[in-house]
């Protein structure tokens, strides 16, 4: 598994470029046990033309078994080990809505919930109030005012929202409140070390006076706080790895991701062809780029197969004028499965190609889960990949005499 | 990941013979994108018929993307994590002039440099002088003294020397002098740890009397002091895998290595023939055998594919011979790869082959990377090949009951 601290110690600077092209969820399956997966039915010639110059095979974002969350499977991919960085679920969903997290913020998820008269919750969810609503109770508990902290409430979607604290001398490890079950009362926020215990107090005041707020709002008359974290602090890429990293993703959680690794955010539009003209447009800029599709995870968890084909066809018909940039180093895998099938994140392997001058190609003609089973990459880590495109790119001195 | 103390619970005597036969980079890379390797394009009859029996696959050295030097690429195959366990610059370069190094004696690696009036350096090389200037100055750096020390300078190549200084209570954890670049003055030796102090003012002596002495010889006036190191002692082969173990190698560094990690060096001459020689005299003395072929490695690191591969026919025409002997277990493999196309060290993974009477044949025909990679063993780790040829050698108890 990667080092980081290794490759800081081997990394050099070169005038090579990277590019890292994740489609998001592109794993897949077949809907009939011996079909084609999404990414073999699609019709994508210029990724197959690419896979038969390329190196191939198969790679595990966290461990077999294990299915990422979009963190997660994001952090492999960047070179971190999964299980040894985390970004907290607050932090996720503060970036999922672009909010500009400050380095000593602490986020958290708030899930409005309802409550009986005894304060015991009878439905976290409150009913899955529509967004309109949700909207409105945030713009209320933005009363919530806390001595000498910034609060900020934000609406996400139905009965989720984010709650962010600003202000001196707040920390995290902090416990959540939601039971994860009905017929008990929230719990109170606690600190799991003795720093957090202020931090903890001020969230406990935040809830008690939401709640009253809330008491007559039926069904969302409570709420749950989850996933209190601050920004995890990594080790910045552009440090480790002496590259100008620039990410291209049009969802705020992928760029926020980026952001927490040291990525330069590169403005962009809503399409696939914005994306490409926006990495046009830097191409001279950066040596790394991460640039993200977002919807074939999408299609993927609507359990629409053949939207998910679709998307890979999208991306593949651009795939010749990205290409025509002339990178040095091509990698082209997701950050997790989402099989249509499966209608979710999955913990199945993702097929990856490597492509650079100083590869050895392997028998891998199509781009697809079952031809890359069979790659000359054989079966790897994400975490691998970056040190691999960092040597293919000249970017890596010897380790050792 | 192979676990030393584990071998050492694990490991018994048997009668039975392992030979480790290494082609230094012997991996390679097509000149042309869907060309032949180095390996694949030579005409390899006996390594083939015996991939043929054997089963195969491909091995990384260290980490996905790290290229070794000759140091951590050895120590891997001996069995060591390259991570853990490191043999600083100075000992290398000792070793690889054959020097006989001792296990308290501090080594570094020397470079003349050209300085200015201010003792700025201006050349890090010395203009890179010819081998025999090297060879008069350290001649005359042989006068300086230090109370109650033994000091030996020896020549290596132009501008290139090896200090080594011998006597009670030197430490190693001590900074190197070269600032890495022109324009500043060479740094003083300093500890990196308190017991090292001594040693520090030891080798700052002795740099200021070196300097006395060039003072008048430009342009190599001025010298650094690298890679300042003892023998890392090594858990020893012997110990570990209760084997005897011989090393026969045409090159001082990888004799020194294999003595580091407790083989014993047997003399031998400067060709392949003279290794086989060696190999069938001392047939009955030893269990285990690290049989080292230094030329695929220089002419790829020549940039000669033609040349690479004839070393790997040279090789291939004398295995009749060394197979004739009958050992148990036979390992065919590579220390690292130096592709002709990269012309030095890289990351890529080295084809491996593993023989004995108890392995499952695979449908490996060729012993090449791209056949290597449809290999029955998959894709491994260096380090976990020695107890591979333990277990097949019969020289290993079960593990628990």
């Amino acid at each position: 598994m990667a080092d980081l601290e290794l490759m800081r110690e081997l990394a050099i600077e070169n005038d090579t470029k990277i590019l890292l092209l994740i489609l998001d969820g592109v794993g897949g399956l077949p809907m009939t046990p011996d079909g084609a997966t999404e990414l073999e039915a699609a019709d994508t010639p210029h990724l197959d033309a690419l896979a038969a110059r390329s190196i191939c095979g198969m790679s595990t974002p966290v461990a077999p078994g294990v299915t990422p969350g979009s963190g997660p499977g994001h952090l492999s991919l960047f070179g971190y080990d999964p299980l040894e960085f985390e970004i907290g679920r607050g932090v996720l969903e503060a970036l999922g809505i672009g909010f500009d997290l400050q380095s000593n913020d602490v986020a958290a998820r708030g899930n409005f919930c309802t409550l009986d008269e005894q304060g015991i919750i009878t439905d976290r969810r409150a009913g899955r109030i529509p967004t309109e609503v949700g909207a409105r109770l945030c713009e209320k508990l933005r009363q919530v005012q806390l001595p000498g902290m910034e609060t900020f409430v934000r609406p996400v979607k139905e009965y989720r929202f984010v709650l962010v604290l600003r202000g001196e001398g707040l920390y995290d490890g902090l416990t959540e409140t939601d039971p994860q079950q009905t017929g008990v009362p929230p719990r109170p926020v606690e600190p799991l070390r003795p720093e957090a215990a202020d931090t903890a107090k001020l969230f406990n005041q935040w809830l008690a006076e939401a709640r009253k707020l809330l008491a007559d709002e039926y069904p969302a008359n409570g709420c749950n706080l989850r996933g209190l974290a601050k920004d995890p602090g990594l080790p910045q890429m552009p440090n480790i790895y002496k590259l100008r990293c620039g990410a291209i993703a049009t969802y705020p959680m992928y760029r926020g991701v980026a952001k927490l690794a040291g990525m330069e955010v590169l403005p962009t539009g809503e399409t696939i062809e914005d994306e490409v003209e926006t990495l046009k447009q830097h191409w001279a800029d950066y040596d790394f780029f991460f640039f993200h599709v977002k919807k074939t995870d999408s299609r993927g968890e609507d359990g629409d197969f053949e939207g998910k084909a679709k998307v890979i066809e999208h991306l593949d018909a651009v795939l010749p004028d990205i290409l025509a940039l002339d990178p040095d180093v091509v990698i082209i895998t997701g950050d997790h499965s989402t099989p249509a099938l499966w209608k979710a994140h999955s913990w199945h392997e993702l097929p990856v190609l490597l492509w650079s001058n100083y590869i050895r190609m392997d028998s891998v003609t199509q781009f697809g889960e079952r031809p890359c089973m069979a790659g000359g990459l054989g079966h790897i880590y994400h975490p691998d990949l970056l040190p691999l495109a960092m040597a293919h790119a000249g970017r890596l001195i010897k380790f050792g005499a």
